[in-house]
């Protein structure tokens, strides 16, 4: 007997007949003897007619006491969703209980619309479990210390599965979505891409932070503090396959390096188009010069994803980075009229049709020769690599957008990855 | 400066544009210097959505289980209603904040689909008031002592207004409704029918457990009780008119009976045509025979409303009584398979086509003869009375359907009610 969280997301509660699919498939779980946790999503869309009402009534400027009350409300698509699975659990004939955030309760801080879990408080889960419940929990949502409604930001339900999963020291967190698990790519640009059975903690965070949308960054995030063995799987499979079938599904996250027997170098490409390059040529090569600019884009509160600075020639350099594409304009705007008078540099140019594409790989921290393996094919097929950046696990190379897919075919089958994997 | 609590119904809060009329009027009464307390619905047609989709999913017996979640369910079509409503009032720049029932605290007990307020803690509310902010409650719900959401069945949102008046002390409570006051009858049916501008507790009381479904019953028993001062009031004014016209509409709910210089004997007729009445003919005149014909009716979980025993000649007696006419079938199948066998009555007859029709005046509690001028009216048009009860402050008829409207319009000119009222 294990205690298994499992996660639901919008598209499983979708309606109904969903729900009790869902339930069928929980209760078979429960049935094989296991302690059951569920968290499910909102039922897909209602989040956002939450919200869209919301859109209709709040000011213009949202200061924190409005966001308050967008926290409420968006959270009781939550509080409808848990409701409707306990009672299809319970028409199941499996007792079953739900709880929003706030009476478990999940302590958040008070960070509306993105607030932070801070701890869990388990007995009143345990209780129910050992009395034979299910327990189903409210995912996205908390309570901060005065007793306010908070959420976690979009995708916060995977963040909820996790931490609930952690506080309860679960054996194992599955998050059931419309993906069967987590690709080598994405299979819609690489029909050859391969499933696969476990995925280190750490690929995984590259993965999902390079656009893999797999799984939100902050469940990964959670999932490695606390060390929680986290598996993506499909929700469309019949509720009634065999369980131990099941079970093995999808895509094992797995924290245990030396588990597999034979280490990919490369385990996974990943890719975006949603960014945009700036490049400040001539900058004064001086201290303080990358504040200079950064502050600057920091302060309109626009995220910088890959930043590169070349080196100097005749004390004038060139600052590159890449930001938001939904960014473009509002950047452009800051280095013509802020930047370049402050810095005293030549002019910039602007790019908006590039992309970022990625190798992930554990094996890259004791392999050698990878980035040049990345480099070479990429030369091989004629593509000029405009930025390149790297971390221990992953290489990234920012790309003209029209060579993304070549890219990503071309070093999907240069990393091997086309062939079948060697399951450990 | 006053304390004053608003209740508003789903029609008012059924779309945003409604809310946002709601949130002009309401802070048009905090720009008059009052502290206010809002109870406002969930949007019209929400709680019926919510439970729609609960039923399909439901078990076929709701035990308390089930019951806790159907009741979490339909808590948040409120939680989101005082949420939009706390923006709305954001946005035309009058600080405001919303509270579910559980954070208040609203401290009901635990009977599920229809809890009963015990207590509520006014601390938070109270200290929200003194910092300028309008306090938004959800109607409808509140939390049992282990931590559960309740709710307190429909129209319930009444009673929380009228709950957290008391509560707070508040000077009035002011239930906007899509009528403008209550009136001495439909009406639809008496085109002469007047709003009072008061009428005292008990004859509301009396109205509203008769059929004029313009207060929640519980509601006035709850403002009887803490002696709450309610006004009926309409939501469908322009949101601007002038307060102190608006302070002075509808109709107060008034617990002073000498207020009044001249107390009208009758204050108004309710009517309804929702019941059915059955006759058992030729009961043995034994003691118990009205225990063993109701309590077979009781045991079936079958309201009744009126009954009657005739005297018995020869040792025999009629018994009757009168159903909701939804339980008709019921009651027929009962007494045909049950009750006769049980009594050894000779037969009973069942009729679906009557209606009561009541006079309602507290003024009946000094007055004599107004039950005989309400039979002499009735004889003079012709309608023949089939069953009749009374109370301290009204007596009711039962009568064929067909004579409803003019029973109740002759009635109304018979006691004077077409006349102006004389406001003190």
């Amino acid at each position: 007997m294990a205690l298994i969280v499992h996660k639901y997301g919008g598209t499983s509660m979708g309606s109904p007949e969903r729900i009790r699919n869902v339930a069928k498939r929980v209760a078979k779980w429960a049935r094989a003897g296991h302690q059951m946790v569920v968290v499910p999503s909102a039922m897909s869309g209602e989040t956002n007619r939450l919200l869209g009402l919301a859109k209709e009534l709040q000011p213009a400027q949202l200061d924190a006491a409005a966001m308050r009350e967008l926290d409420a409300i968006a959270a009781t698509g939550e509080q409808v969703s848990v409701g409707l699975l306990a009672l299809a659990l319970q028409a199941e004939g499996q007792p079953a209980v739900s709880y929003g955030g706030w009476q478990v309760p999940i302590q958040t801080d008070s960070t509306y619309t993105k607030a932070r879990i801070e701890a869990i408080d388990d007995a009143k889960v345990r209780a129910d479990l050992a009395a034979g419940k299910v327990v189903i929990i409210t995912g996205f949502q908390g309570i901060d210390g005065d007793g306010n409604v908070t959420t976690l930001g979009r995708g916060g339900s995977d963040t909820s599965a996790v931490a609930v999963a952690a506080a309860m020291k679960a054996d194992e967190c599955l998050i059931y979505t419309d993906v069967d698990g987590v690709y080598t790519t994405d299979p819609r640009v690489v029909p050859e891409a391969r499933r696969m059975h476990t995925i280190s903690f750490e690929e995984m965070l590259e993965m999902a932070s390079l656009g893999s949308k797999v799984l939100q960054i902050r469940s990964v995030e959670f999932a490695g503090k606390y060390r929680v063995p986290l598996r993506v799987l499909s929700s469309f499979t019949p509720w009634d396959i065999n369980i131990d079938e099941e079970a093995v599904s999808g895509t094992l996250i797995t924290f245990e390096e030396d588990e597999k027997m034979e280490q990919a170098v490369v385990s996974g490409i990943a890719f975006n188009r949603d960014e945009a390059k700036f490049t400040v040529v001539g900058v004064p090569d001086k201290p303080g010069i990358a504040y200079q600019i950064l502050g600057a884009v920091a302060a309109a509160n626009i995220d910088v994803d890959v930043i590169v600075q070349n080196v100097s020639h005749d004390g004038r350099t060139d600052f590159s980075f890449t930001v938001h594409r939904n960014d473009f304009q509002r950047t452009n705007d800051l280095l013509k009229n802020t930047v370049l008078p402050a810095t005293g540099a030549a002019q910039f140019t602007a790019d908006n049709r590039i992309c970022k594409v990625s190798i992930v790989g554990i094996g890259m921290k004791s392999h050698v020769g990878v980035a040049s393996t990345m480099f070479r094919t990429l030369a091989e097929e004629g593509i000029n690599i405009q930025m390149i950046t790297t971390s221990e696990i992953k290489t990234s190379v920012v790309l003209d957008e029209k060579y993304m897919e070549l890219a990503v075919r071309a070093l999907h089958k240069a990393f091997g990855l086309d062939a079948p994997e060697t399951v450990a």
